[in-house]
């Protein structure tokens, strides 16, 4: 049996990672990413049972019982954030299309999030994320993979990339295009740094 | 008067800044931070109110009707992230004490919120957030900055650092050490690149 602090933990990761393949289901009109979420509430509803079922097992006192609810709270907020992610992914089961300010509004919000296709010679390739630390160098976290016909829905550090991987990423401009560019192996990791150090140039 | 583009934009940034802030408030118990996103619900609630007001307006057929109809669903799933975010900073606002388990979720979650001081040496001190490009180059996303007795919630690209600023940002573990070191100036940015290749290799 999971404990509280391991099924919070997985409530927190599961509503943000929600959160981020939502929107991108509405960007990219995927139904299968959409479907992902709807399977994911269903998951974060039963942690929430869990974690609400563990909490009055837990309480011997009181004191105990005040200091639980705030996690229940917690747990609360992330069924929230959930359940509006569920929200956003049902738009795009309905099958309405969206309207083309969303495009516009994916593309100039704080956070982007894109699509690029893994090349043959790509440096990307055959790595695991783990090695590739993707993270720190772009600024580019990857929250899901499409390979083939299937998905990979919040890839961790033991996910090996592939030749043909599209991967679905967030992060900043500067990161987007150099993951684009990574991908296309237009460049390798040891020109990133040289890339990012102009553009904070260019800024000052 | 925003466009509805525009206002969209501003929901979507705000309601994530509002989630990062509010779990940043949970875990430092900082009712400041709190206070800031009951402030932003606010203002995310005018901005769906507005959203709506001009949809009615813009909509002059049934087609057009249908599509600025998910963007309604979008300003509304968005509204709902920011009432989940002003539920977990309630929780502060009462004054609830977390259960120290919370501290120990934020530790382990896959994305982590740090807060960092900047010393006096420090290369982050004086430059802007586009000068230092943090994003790209640790992987960290600075949330709020703490000056003296004021708080900058949702720095931009010129937002300038300062000595003494304590930071709250959000990424992984390493790009969490990463900052740490920088704020301490007990590494550089030039240092940064060996320090990545170095984690990505001990993963392979």
């Amino acid at each position: 049996m999971a404990s509280i602090k391991d099924i919070l933990i997985e409530m927190k990761n599961l509503s943000e990672l929600m959160v981020d393949l939502a929107y991108s289901a509405v960007l990219f009109n995927s139904k299968d990413a959409a479907k992902e979420v709807l399977k994911l509430e269903n998951k974060v509803n039963s942690l929430n049972y869990e974690i609400k079922k563990q909490s009055l097992v837990a309480a011997r006192s009181v004191e105990d019982a005040e200091k639980l609810t705030a996690l229940l709270e917690i747990a609360e907020a992330a069924e929230s954030i959930a359940n509006a992610a569920k929200d956003l992914a049902d738009i795009v089961i309905k099958g309405i299309k969206p309207h083309p300010v969303f495009k516009m509004v994916m593309e100039e919000a704080e956070e982007l999030i894109i699509s690029v296709t893994v090349e043959k010679e790509s440096e990307l390739s055959d790595k695991s994320l783990g090695e590739l630390v993707l993270a720190n160098r772009t600024g580019m976290i990857v929250i899901a993979i499409r390979r083939d016909e299937t998905w990979i829905y919040g890839p961790d550090k033991h996910t090996v990339i592939r030749e043909g991987d599209a991967l679905i990423a967030k992060g900043t401009e500067v990161g987007s295009e150099l993951l684009k560019k990574l991908a296309n192996s237009e460049i390798d990791f040891d020109e990133i740094s040289d890339i990012v150090d102009e553009e904070g140039q260019s800024q000052s």
